[in-house]
């Protein structure tokens, strides 16, 4: 493969000490051209199948894609675009909403754990665990409705540490750990929301209660560079990808996948039989029933 | 309530540090008398019913029970004496078995989590967790064929590290963790065992392939000394219950999860009525249907 292909090493976060989002342009094509984008998505996604073919058969490693990023990111977009193409049989798409009567009264990581992949599968969260740093995070009040207090020393750094471990555990477990965040602006956000209410087909996306979100803008970014910092491990990187162009968010997330399959070194099968099923074959071919 | 009665602190493990199991007897009275012994656990299960109805109404914490021990320590016998007369509508006992071909293929500590009480609820896992760290430890040929290597420079360290820091989150999370170790002499196993075939009530029980696993008593020992040592914490610590004596055994059962209940000190319910409960009452009394 050329050289230029695969996500620049400036995005993969693999040790958050200092990140901050500021430092990476939303609005970046990265030396990619709009014209040859869907083509690279396909060919991303025709080797992607293969080797996801190669990760059921082998059921060694499960790999887990977390999505995550501001209303209007490109998420669902990108699912759509990047992931077509996959076996649905081994890939589980989970969209995590707000906690329903029965999610709420459990740990926070219950409903997460309950739709984790298992070895041999492709998980993608849209949404995640992170939701809880997040909005949580922004709205202390909602803590406080749990019973808790946000403001007792180490309460953040604990809620973040447990992420940490809980990913730690899962690759351990074989269970590879990607991170999305699918970086954009908010005037680019402003304008896919306009977007949105222009369209009849897309105006169910529209939530009027985004726009009170919108406007806590700083405190968003301020709650995801501090999840970022304390959760990129070499092991569970994040990769920040610039959202501004929706074209290339979706070739950056297939480009993702795809490096994570491949770092798995996923051997085509020997083409050797071995004596048993040397066996079978000779007695299927002199089986009566031809 | 009497100074006599509740777990000995000799027995409470929040530290497993140089942990062994041999310096405590199996045999052990604790000072308890077999006569007075089921009074006892109907006392302590009359006053679990009680703060188990404020466990469910307040849903702030949840508890976990763990129950370990070698085969016939009394886990069954224990949760059947200790908590029949508890409200099961609260309580969920989860017996775990080896894995199924589904159990397999996740992270192990997916069947787990997935079993979880939530807040409001009593969990009693009769095995759970534990069982990875014991069964593929004495058997490491088991993780072999998992395609994982067991001799892997930290690798049981940091199994039992991803079960501490597991229990830790379920700590932080308002679910309580107890865990306590049926500790039997093999001695009095082998009597049990040949007590259960010569009952036909009980023989079912039996499992021949017990006997092989009976042989290996001091390597499951050792198994257990090191996973105490790693997982026996302030948060979640481990009660050693002397279980040559199946009386004992049950009432110290009761008493442990009675204690754990007290300490959560759920205060009785105010008798006083909020002006919107008085107003609700007012209503009824004036209701036309009486």
């Amino acid at each position: 493969m050329s050289a230029e292909i695969g996500i620049p090493p400036h995005l993969r976060i693999t040790d958050g000490k200092n990140f901050r989002l500021s430092s990476i342009d939303t609005h970046d094509k990265l030396g990619r051209e709009k014209l040859t984008s869907r083509t690279r998505i396909r060919d991303c996604v025709d080797r992607m199948a293969v080797l996801q073919g190669r990760l059921a058969a082998y059921a060694s490693n499960g790999i887990l894609v977390v999505l995550q990023g501001m209303d209007a990111a490109g998420k669902d977009g990108a699912v759509r675009h990047a992931f077509s193409g996959l076996n649905p049989a081994g890939v589980r798409v989970t969209s995590f909403k707000a906690p329903g009567p029965v999610e709420k009264r459990h740990d926070d990581l219950w409903r997460i754990h309950v739709a984790m992949p298992s070895r041999g599968e492709i998980g993608i969260f849209n949404r995640s665990h992170y939701e809880d740093v997040l909005i949580e995070r922004v709205h202390p009040d909602m803590v406080r409705a749990r019973g808790l207090d946000p403001d007792a020393p180490g309460f953040w750094e604990n809620r973040l540490e447990d992420l940490r471990n809980f990913e730690t555990y899962l690759t351990r477990q074989n269970i590879l750990v990607v991170k999305l965040f699918l970086h954009i602006s908010p005037q680019k956000q402003r304008k896919r929301l306009l977007k949105r209410l222009d369209q009849p087909e897309k105006r169910w996306k529209f939530d009027p209660s985004d726009l009170a979100e919108r406007q806590l803008w700083p405190a968003y970014t301020q709650a995801y560079e501090e999840a970022i910092r304390a959760t990129a491990t070499p092991e569970a990187p994040w990769y920040i990808i610039p959202a501004d162009r929706k074209w290339l968010t979706r070739v950056m997330v297939a480009e993702a996948l795809l490096a994570t399959l491949e770092s798995l070194h996923l051997k085509e099968p020997s083409a050797d039989f071995s004596p048993a099923l040397k066996a079978a074959q000779e007695a299927l071919l002199k089986d009566g029933h031809n």
